[in-house]
């Protein structure tokens, strides 16, 4: 008899949801447990040991599941994971990196997700909460078995009427709260810092004490009604969303003015530095946007109270297919500084394309030492489609996510070929092994026939799809890459817009200089001119269209082996329809691509592939 | 005493609303010439004239309106008019050159206008029809006070449920219709060529007999509703929409059918001539849009009936700035022919940047006999904003395209002048003229900064507001430009895609050679090396830098001139912050394609200006 996973993603050996009346993480545990048959299992609560770690003990023919109050549901899920993949029990007492592994989901209360590209929320619906319960238990698995423990509900561009959540709609919010509460997830609330302003109060400055007094009672009105609450998530003075600069004061003003609201609950105020000029004239060539975030935030190091994270995207741009890491990771050294991750693959193919982003992760990881972060975050990729991703194979991204905000260390290959085993147990390890391999260069295509050499912002103007070489040129986004018939890029090294000089070395000279820097970055940091050669012999309009050939000529290939895996339905129908589409959209990157620099630059292919006039 | 003026554009000189009860055009003539003190005019019916025909003669101390029975209504309006402005009255027996002066709405029936610039929908709201009488009269007045006399009520893109139009709303229509019809306007309704397909009947197929009954049954009752119905107007196999392509039918096959269900009716069939590929390939050379509309109608001359008219933009594309005359209008001798023109101003500055359309239109006729057509349409620019066009100077193009469908000859001067002391009869003789002057510059200034020398298409994609160059290079449209570092434009001769050859002579030879193809249309139809001496002795480069670059200085002294103007309010407040708009449009227009025909030719400006890089 077919079980049916009621679970979808890598979770196909949990035939049966949580049951509703469950509210203790331990009993969640022992729910799960008693589901696999040939496992004996005990749990083994353990107050001495930190409430989110574990210990996985042989005793007698049972595996003892030994942990603090959270880390005995964590300790079955790995023993679970272990048990259905067949790899080793993990020794010793493990417990997460990072205390905070948060997702952050652009749920609008409308129902749709900004970036969002598995359907609509999958909480939200006519400007309310609106969803199945059992569901939400689902996700609740979901993300405690690869141990995320932080859900921040609602996007961070705040749109009425979710001011609401922390006001007329708090019962909402805490019956939401319940549901994931048992599987050791807690909430976060994006907050609108203009906030106090529709409330009666005439101002929004952080320093107005009728400001700080509103916040404070409002705090104690939310933290009553949801005592676990992790925080607040802010997006101030960016993209258009009020601020402190309203009002001449610093961020650290304003993030320590909500710190100190939410400090006696407890609470975590995450502050996005995500601010730059997004009305910029493209004439202005001595404005940098990657510069911006460095400029605005190191002078303010050591500024920030205790109970604020200030929430850092990995690079200076915006999620583009390759960045450099962010020079502010190395300059708050008194900072709680996170890491922001994009799950929704708003740049990355839009869960279309095929995007495993562990091998990003561990290039990110070789640069940015794990403890240069006290905690992780990442944009949802999740939905109310059936399959929860819009693509099958998008669930690797939070499931490594979770994997990789646990033990932060390099490891794309077994955290990928984890990710299959479990998802596809009944697929031949041949299979599964080739599966793993679409995955692990699945990211490399796409950059070869996307953005190879550091090239971004190429792309269709607000829906992020498609290639569009001047769309982003002549805009106010900051965005430029200044292609003319004779070079491209822009020097941002200290003889152009000085961004080199932000890094700490050996950064900055391996950046600095395009003999060392590597060839991923080269346009990201330098100006070169077409005939520019490479270390490997190669001029630059030469390896452009190269990788812009082989980048589809390896989507090709991606596509054939897909084909011929026996994936299981629907998943199949789901991923060869969705292949088509990638390689539609492959095509038109490389050939686009091509043609926009053949007809700057006049270059003809040295192997005389076509490139269209 | 300051009289309020209800209907605004240029008729200040009426000041109370045409009353609710009057019904005849004859009444309604009555009741406007009462309204002015000074006036002695007595009106004649004449059953002998056509009805739309009048003539005013001078008798004792009055003037007699002579006239059919919407002609002593135009004859009336032609009196007040000429009284107002003080210029002679019209002699002799005047009658409109065309019998259909029809203006196309893009209303939809949510409220949305198509392309729309002047606020929402006058009479839609909500799927239904949501209006003001006393508007919806005040447009009648506008309209006849200008000649025209067809309008049809919804978008040719018919969107569901405007397929109710003809269904269940027609009491609604019904109501709509009568409401204009003392103003001698006629309705007209889009529809959709499928809707029997939601009726029950199995397809659309224009062949099939069940088909055929389904429209012959409906017209039956649609002119029950309406008998002074003017027609259907239908966008077929075009941009999506349905029609006979889907059955393998010839657009006359489909054409024919509706005409027939509705003849018995006394009915006209107007069937928009705008099919091309809009799934284009940008890599295919072969096809060309330009050429689409010709190959598809030319072979087609002399197969639709009588009842039917094929209308036909001015131009091959889609009211570019700049286009050549539609060859399709010499191909087909043997076909009802109308003329559609775009008062919209979707390419043409969107009631934000002035446009004056007289001008165009003169330059039109030069190249197209009037008898070539036997009707007109133009596209509205009128929406639910208190004046009704967005930008008060856009009405000048509603007058004016009722005073060319009455009487196509070149007077744009003329005309302009006359609108202006209409409009603003307050105004010193001498501002009124530097107002006639901007406007009759407005389009010459517009073209040199967004599309000189026949550069069409470098406009942001779907806005259609502001420059990019490459916004619809690499689309599905057909409109491309293919510039790279030595050459722009496409070749549009027989050498190239043949495009010239569907003109009779001597179009095709003027058009065919650089050398007598107008400066205005020469990268229409030529692709040219920037180093290319044009007949002034410039190079092509120099020219579209030049070209730019004037275009900009010509908008700075029109706003300078517009400033000074003593323009009564709230034109003037509305104008000057358009103005104020339009000047930042002209400066991306100069810069952006200056600096990416620069970034491409590398050449520098002979005259040292300032060219972005």
């Amino acid at each position: 008899m077919k079980t049916e996973n009621r679970t979808p993603a890598w979770l196909p050996f949990l035939p049966l949801d949580v049951p509703a009346e469950l509210t203790e993480p331990a009993q969640v545990a022992a729910f799960e447990l008693s589901q696999v048959e040939d496992l004996r299992a005990e749990l083994r609560p353990d107050p001495d040991l930190p409430e989110e770690a574990y210990e996985l003990l042989a005793e007698g023919g049972a595996t003892i599941v030994r942990g603090g109050r959270t880390g005995m549901l964590y300790g079955a899920y790995a023993l679970l994971a272990a048990h259905a993949a067949g790899t080793p029990l993990p020794t010793g007492v493990r417990k997460p990196f990072y205390p905070a592994r948060m997702i952050n989901c652009w749920d609008n209360m409308d129902g749709s997700v900004e970036r969002g590209y598995a359907g609509r929320s999958l909480w939200f619906e006519g400007e309310r909460f609106d969803y199945d319960p059992v569901r939400i238990r689902r996700l609740g698995r979901l993300l405690a078995s690869c141990g995320i423990n932080v859900l921040c509900v609602n996007n961070v561009n705040v749109h009425w009427p979710a001011q609401q959540l922390i006001d007329g709609m708090l019962p909402d919010l805490a019956a939401f709260a319940g549901l994931l509460r048992p599987f050791g997830v807690r909430l976060m609330v994006s907050v609108d810092f203009s906030q106090p302003m529709s409330d009666g109060v005439p101002t929004a400055d952080p320093l107005d004490s009728a400001v700080q007094a509103w916040w404070a009672a409002r705090a104690d009105r939310v933290w009553a009604a949801v005592p676990d609450l992790y925080g607040f998530l802010v997006k101030a003075d960016s993209e258009h969303r009020p601020g402190p600069f309203t009002y001449g004061r610093s961020h650290a003003e304003g993030a320590n003015m909500l710190a100190r609201a939410i400090a006696p609950h407890g609470g975590t105020l995450v502050w996005r530095a995500f601010v730059y000029n997004c009305m910029q004239d493209w004439r202005d060539t001595k404005t940098d946007r990657p510069c911006a975030a460095y400029d605005t935030y190191a002078p303010l190091d050591g500024q920030f109270d205790g109970n604020v994270i200030l929430q850092v995207k990995n690079g200076p741009f915006d999620f583009q297919v390759r960045e450099p890491v962010s020079p502010t990771f190395f300059a708050m050294p008194r900072t709680n500084l996170a890491l922001e991750l994009q799950l929704a693959q708003e740049y990355t193919g839009q869960q279309i394309d095929l995007y495993a982003m562990p091998p990003m992760w561990d290039e990110l990881l070789a640069d940015l030492p794990p403890e240069r972060v006290c905690a992780v975050a990442a944009v949802s990729n999740l939905g109310r489609d059936e399959n929860l991703f819009g693509h099958p194979f998008a669930a690797l991204n939070l499931y490594a996510f979770g994997r990789y905000a646990w033990d932060p260390a390099p490891r794309a290959e077994t955290v990928i070929a984890a990710w299959v085993s479990l998802t596809y147990p009944g697929m031949p390890a041949e299979d599964r092994g080739r599966l793993a391999q679409i995955l692990l260069c699945s990211r490399h295509a796409y950059e070869l026939y996307n953005a190879p050499l550091g090239l971004c912002w190429m792309v269709s103007p607000n829906n992020h799809y498609g290639p569009s070489p001047d769309g982003y040129e002549y805009q106010a986004w900051g965005t430029y890459h200044k292609a003319n018939r004779d070079a491209v890029g822009i020097d941002r090294t200290a003889a152009g817009t000085g961004y080199t000089e932000q890094y700490p070395e050996p950064l900055r000279s391996r950046y600095a200089d395009p003999a060392t820097c590597p060839d991923e970055l080269l346009l990201f940091f330098h100006r070169l001119r077409y005939d520019f050669v490479m270390r490997d012999g190669r001029t630059l309009i030469q390896r452009i269209y190269d990788d812009h050939f082989e980048g589809f000529a390896l989507t090709e290939k991606m596509a054939e082996t897909l084909r011929a895996l026996p994936l299981p339905e629907p998943d199949r129908a789901v991923a060869l329809a969705r292949m088509d589409l990638q390689l539609k959209n492959a095509r038109e990157w490389c050939d686009i691509i091509n043609t926009f620099f053949r007809r700057l630059s006049g270059a003809d292919d040295a192997h005389g592939r076509k490139i269209w006039d």
